[in-house]
């Protein structure tokens, strides 16, 4: 017996990317309007097809360069679509990747340039294909690893208040928190760097800053931790 | 502008399946021994093409029954991995699975009607293509979410002691554990169902058995925990 395989066998493969953005008070989608048809016209996840010669991970980094402009991110592989009949075109086997981004450093190409638009996740159009489950469960994911990692600063500008960092964990988890316990826990991982700098937009007495402290989190192992 | 795709990028979908078992001191995987050229006669993991008429939770399903006659286990999907090389006969496209399997209630079936292999996850065969990659990245994905979740009990038999768990624990996270400590933090989950009866293989005086409470972990929402 040789190593067997059906030329009729062979499907495209696609990636779709759920871009996941923070413009400090909701938890946002970016999202782009089909250009061609079928479904010309309907909202959209950045998607394309994987080419034979590219690894799939290239091919993620592709179709976010190319309909975002965005390089540099937060990219992770989320999971595979493979229902027979989620694309009615053609069988198509989609590898779903979310992003993070953060909103305030590419907001403006973002729009402009690439049509793009920003939705808040709890109130965003009806997407084609099996794309709506595919938020759903990049939602799930992103909630369930910001619990144990710390990814949401990802969607933070370098260096945030207390305040905005309650607001994402508020957006990202859709509940409110209670500042004082979430001030304690967030103290608790010892993974921030309180800044001799203040914010002073929201108030006269201006917020204190905090950056996250990537080299203590790596010196421990990169372990995850229980929010 | 329509849907386009090209025919010359369509691209074989494989699945493989990494199987785990546990024989109450170690934890084990399952290998077969390649039947076919290339690489004949080299160990492997369960693997196969997924159909043009087949979901890929369906394909991976299908592998695991076909070369292991194993159904109704804990199956779940683990990694895409897409390298262009990695298959040096076809560009294929493998999605990972991983298996929890209690050995005890297969163990014969296995390594008799379908020639397959257990060993020692510390101390097993070098495996065809990026097999091995796939196996530490599930060895990974494995202590991660038993640290969160108790998909650990799949691994054990429906009742158990506690020694038994600690035992588990300690396979999966590859590490001794202090007992009195392991008790407290199991204790502390308030996840077991301490049985009126006892395991009286080990010792004379014997030792309670446990059951794993699913519905208690249902009602909690199923809540991860930081174990």
């Amino acid at each position: 017996m040789i190593h067997k395989y059906k030329n009729e066998d062979k499907v495209l493969v696609a990636v779709d990317c759920i871009i996941f953005g923070f413009d400090q008070e909701t938890l946002k989608l970016l999202l782009i309007k089909r250009g061609f048809e079928p479904e010309k016209g309907k909202w959209s996840l950045m998607g394309g097809f994987l080419k034979k010669q590219e690894a799939i991970g290239e091919a993620a980094n592709r179709v976010l360069l190319t309909l975002t402009g965005l390089h540099d991110v937060y990219l992770e592989q989320l999971h595979v679509f493979g229902e027979i009949h989620r694309d009615p075109v053609e069988r198509t086997v989609s590898v779903a990747y979310y992003a993070l981004i953060n909103i305030q450093d590419h907001n403006e190409e973002l729009t402009k340039q690439y049509s793009a638009q920003w939705f808040d996740v709890n109130d965003f159009p009806s997407l084609i294909l099996d794309h709506n489950l595919m938020v759903e469960k990049a939602i799930q994911q992103l909630r369930y690893k910001t619990s144990v990692k710390p990814i949401g600063f990802e969607l933070l500008p370098d260096k945030f208040t207390m305040r905005q960092l309650q607001k994402l964990y508020e957006a990202i988890l859709n509940q409110k928190l209670d500042k004082r316990n979430f001030t304690k826990k967030i103290n608790s991982l010892d993974l921030l760097i309180k800044l001799d700098e203040k914010d002073r937009a929201s108030s006269k007495k201006g917020s204190y800053l905090y950056q996250f402290d990537q080299d203590k989190y790596r010196e421990r192992g990169s372990n995850g931790f229980k929010f």
